[in-house]
C-alpha cells in the first residue's frame, strides 16, 4: 500500500499523477521536453534508454520496466534494454551512447563527478553540447521520478510483468503530456 | 568552466537555464509547483526548507546557499538554514517539520526507505496526505536540480557569498516562474 491516499489500480507513478494534477502536469512536462526529442546522436530510443539506465541504477522497477518497455519498442529490438543494464560495453548501441551512458551514470551517483574527460569522450565521437546537456538533464530527471515513485512506496507489478508492455506502447505513441494525469 | 558552452557569468543553474528555454520552463513549472504553495504544515518558507537541506545534503553549493537565502527571508531569521544543516533535531523549527525533514532526507538517500513509520510519525504531527506528497517531491526534484546543475560543472560562488542574498530576494519576492530563463 502507498504512503498516501491514491486512486485504486493505478500503478507507480499513474497514482499519484491521477490524484494531484497540478504537479503531475509540470512533471509531465519535464518528460516531454527530455525524451520526445531527436537529435543526431539522441534519438527518442536512445533517450529512453539513458531513461530507464538511470531508473534501473536507482532500483525504480517501476519506472526502468515502463521506459525499458518503450525503448525496446522504440529501437524494434526486444530485450535490449535488459541486455544493456546487464553489460553496457557489450550492449549492441553506438560508441557515443556508451560515452553519454557512462556520464548519466555519474549524474545518478553523484554528479560532481562527471569530469572533463567523460564529456570530452563524448564530444569526440560526436555528441554536441545539446546531447551532453540532454544527457544530464534526463540523468537528473529520473532520479527524481524514480524517488517520487518510491518515495511514496507505490504499487508497482514485479519485473517483466506484461502490464509495462501496455504502458510502453502507449507512452511511446502518444508521448507523455497526453498520455498520463492532468495533461 | 562548465561542461558545455553557457552564457557568461552567470552563476549554477541561472546558465543552463538560459541556454535552454524549452528545458527551463519545464524545470520552473516544476519549482513553481511544489515551492509556491502555502499549507498548513508545508508554508513557502517550510518548503524552501526542504529544499535547501536536501541540496545541502546532496552537496549542491549554489541550490542549497541560493534555497536558504530564500528560507531565511522568508521565515525572517537569518542564519536559520545554516543552524539547521548541523542539527536539524535543535533547529527553531516545528516538529512535524522535523518529521518531514527525516522523509526528505531518507528520499535524497534512498526513497525506498521511506516506511510507514515515518509517514505515521509525520501524520501523527498534523501532516496531511498533501503534505507528505509535496515532501517527497520537493526532495525528488531538488535531486535533480542539484544533480542538473552540478552535472553540467556551473560556475558556482562559494559558500556565503553575497551573490546568494541577490537570487534569494529575487526568488522570495518573484516566484520562479518569472525570475529565471525562458517563463
Amino acid at each position: 500500500m502507498a504512503h498516501i491516499q491514491l486512486p485504486e489500480n493505478l500503478p507507480g507513478i499513474t497514482g499519484p499523477m491521477v490524484a494531484y494534477p497540478a504537479t503531475a502536469r509540470a512533471l509531465n512536462g519535464i518528460a516531454e521536453a527530455v525524451l520526445v526529442k531527436d537529435t543526431k546522436n539522441l534519438s527518442k530510443a536512445a533517450r529512453e534508454t539513458i531513461a530507464n539506465y538511470v531508473s534501473y541504477l536507482n532500483g525504480c522497477v517501476f519506472c526502468s520496466e515502463s521506459h525499458a518497455a518503450v525503448a525496446d519498442l522504440l529501437w524494434d529490438r526486444p530485450g535490449l534494454s535488459r541486455e544493456l543494464w546487464k553489460d553496457v560495453d557489450a550492449a549492441p548501441v553506438s560508441d557515443v551512447l556508451k560515452a553519454l551512458l557512462a556520464i548519466a551514470a555519474k549524474v545518478q551517483k553523484d554528479a560532481r563527478t562527471v569530469a572533463t574527460a567523460d564529456v570530452d569522450k563524448a564530444k569526440a565521437l560526436g555528441a554536441s553540447d545539446e546531447e551532453i546537456h540532454d544527457t544530464v538533464l534526463i540523468a537528473a530527471a529520473f532520479c527524481m521520478f524514480n524517488r517520487y515513485v518510491d518515495g511514496l512506496g507505490t504499487p508497482q507489478p514485479p519485473r517483466q510483468d506484461p502490464a509495462y508492455l501496455e504502458v510502453g506502447v502507449r507512452l511511446a505513441t502518444k508521448g507523455y503530456v497526453k498520455s498520463i494525469g492532468g495533461g
